[in-house]
């Protein structure tokens, strides 16, 4: 089977067929990826011109496919299969904005691959037994604006219409760019979904780490995403002349620190299921020769367990109490950030792993640490990951890839997924 | 004993006779901080208006002391006590500048006290074996150039003149401001002192730390000024995903800086006459949820015992070397300054020390860990120094105090001092 995949909205460049389903998702990548801002790697910001040349490109590839193609008022681009009269629809795909000098698979990969898994099952005449409706969303990263999963959430029924006033760096609101982009914000609340139509949502997506490299597996199932909470510690001492404080009666700020730091390392190195990092950490007055008065920091825990996380938040509070005490100086930890783990569901797991290992994986199992749009869409339905590997586990850097061999044994999988759905109760 | 004070070259104030030495030294101190920029506390740059204001202010008092007056080529103002012909001479003195927004007493009252002790004696009909020269150097903070010591570099043959061509931050060369100020900075080279002719030089000098407070002491001998080394350590790790990338196997630049932190802590707790300070460190991407790819630190020792500070650098290169194989990532440390310490002179400290005693203190040694005109001074003769107590060790800072009880202490100590040395073989 051969389609024609059209022309780049930038270059102009008509890809030639391919017969490899993997090196057709990465020709196509590589033309989707020229959607974007100039400079390194891919910039698509949500509601611009790149990703309007996104849309218009996946459009004419879901028609192509024979999908009927529409835009919701979030901004999602929706193309659905239909299936017989009165059945559920199951929904798939993943997110059409990148980071700033971000790579060419993150989130766009995942409306690719399934994409071709529908033309691979059109190929092969394949009927579903169901509906499916591939969505493109808008907004996952939270670029723009400061706030993300706008697509995700209108159709959990979970939107905050005040998010709409946020602004961009130019003073846009959010509000403004939909309506410049042809949508009508103050629709989305129509938006939302029946849980009772919806089998679920499949999301696909490079795992951005470097587990499955690591295990030499092309494709593993995400056994849930993982639950977050940041802490914000403020760690208050005395500074003094290097040269002139002695040390015994020192209240070092950066000594204490240190301390919290390696303790936050201590439990993510001793509790299996939990990452722990400090990832900010700055110091004043950061001169050579005076002791440190007050360090900033941030602890972040992850884990696809929710009671883990909290052990370790409390853990770390005991810790910065006991600390403060010993060094006669002030610690203030407080809680910025939290949100649940999202478990995947437990069926439609098990055909994504019966369909990996069809596709010659292990059906290895595997948290998924950073945030999705599956995240939000847990609201609504019961939700399932593909994780395909990428290289070095990089991420959200020009230098992001999944080969097509990869890409290749993923669609497949996707393909043999929905025919097994097809084949069971669990689509009823 | 009276003398009129002169008058603010800023407030024009006339300042109110004052029988008592101590109050006296306060008053004065009063008068010559408003010779300063405006803003919170003490600003005074060499080679300003404000240095000129204070330098015609202490003229006036040297002069009314019965001192011979001059400004040597390097911005040093002299105010010698002539004694009998062929006699050594003995130096003291301080420096005249100081931080941007510093303190009172820092420097400028190791010009004041040892002038009130010479009027001290001349009001008690006293008349000394040998000549004295106090001395009001121009720069020792090093806060307008990039280099400092100017005045006691000259006098101990040391000044090196490539010097002359660093600017401060308007770009105006330190040749072109000390020519500005009347000075011909060609001819500095013909002030390098004889050793021959010199009996030492004495500094006095608050303590810019806590020990004396600590202890209950008003003033305190020298017994070294600290040596220095300066350490640059950069730890590269690799960056990653906080929520994606696995703890094992993860190359966290910070958590291994968190422990270079904690090794110079411990080296300098566990060891007596050791000061261990990290003050500078800076992490990147320093982002919540990112792993710290990279940390720049500093790592400082200070010490009066050369040995002792050199041990410490080789004990902390020998853990990073260590550090740096066990957690798989790179660290680099430079010493990026060294300074032996000066040692100060047994004899002269001896004098002090009892004058001290005579002047109701205890006469506790202690060392400086900060950098003084003395070090400089070192290179051309014996030195000594007197600290006097200051108010929870701060200096650098407009809180920065030192009571007028103890500065009145200190002028009894320091005229007990040149009497004592009158009456000893030390100044032949």
């Amino acid at each position: 089977m051969t389609i024609g995949l059209g022309k780049c909205q930038f270059c102009q460049t008509e890809s030639a067929p391919l017969t490899n389903w993997g090196a057709r998702a990465e020709a196509l990548l590589e033309d989707l990826a020229a959607c974007s801002e100039a400079g390194p790697g891919v910039t698509r910001l949500p509601f611009t011109p790149e990703h309007r040349a996104a849309i218009d490109f996946l459009r004419s590839l879901m028609e192509a496919a024979g999908l009927t193609v529409d835009i919701d008022d979030a901004g999602t681009l929706v193309g659905r299969y239909e299936g017989p009269p009165g059945s559920k629809t199951l929904l798939m795909g993943s997110h059409l904005d990148s980071v700033r000098e971000g790579g060419a698979y993150d989130g766009m990969m995942g409306v690719v691959l399934p994409l071709l898994a529908l033309e691979k099952l059109r190929s092969d005449a394949v009927s579903l037994p169901f509906s499916v409706e591939l969505l493109a969303f808008a907004d996952e990263e939270g670029v723009r604006f400061p706030t993300a999963l706008v697509g995700s959430r209108a159709l959990a029924g979970t939107f905050d219409p005040a998010v709409l006033s946020m602004q961009d760096t130019q003073g846009i609101t959010l509000r403004n760019a939909m309506k410049s982009f042809g949508l009508n914000p103050d629709r989305i609340d129509a938006l939302a979904r029946g849980p009772a139509d919806v089998i679920g949502f499949v999301e696909t997506h490079i795992e951005q780490g470097p587990v499955l490299e690591r295990e030499g597996e092309s494709c593993g199932v995400v056994s849930a995403i993982c639950g977050i909470e940041r802490h914000q510690i403020v760690v208050t001492g005395e500074t003094g002349h290097a040269g002139t404080l002695p040390m015994a009666g020192r209240r070092d700020a950066l000594v204490s620190a240190a301390a919290i730091v390696a303790e936050v390392d201590r439990l993510g190195q001793s509790t299996p299921d939990l990452r722990a990092t400090v990832g900010s950490f700055t110091v004043a007055p950061n001169m050579v020769n005076a002791v440190p008065r007050i360090v900033r920091m941030t602890a972040e825990f992850r884990s696809p367990c929710d009671e883990t996380r909290h052990h370790a938040g409390k853990t770390l509070r005991r810790f910065t109490e006991k600390l403060a005490a010993q060094k006669n100086l002030t610690i203030e930890a407080n809680l910025t950030y939290a949100q649940v783990a999202q478990p995947c569901d437990d069926k439609l797991s098990a055909h994504l792993c019966e369909a990996i290992q069809k596709a010659d994986a292990n059906g290895l199992y595997l948290s998924s640490g950073a945030t999705h749009d599956a995240s939000a869409m847990a609201d609504l339905c019961p939700i399932a990951m593909l994780f395909v590997r990428c290289q070095d586990g990089v991420s959200h850097k020009p230098e992001e890839f999944t080969s097509a061999h990869d890409m290749g044994l993923a669609i497949s999988a996707l393909a043999f997924f929905l025919r097994k759905l097809g084949s069971t109760t669990d689509h009823i």
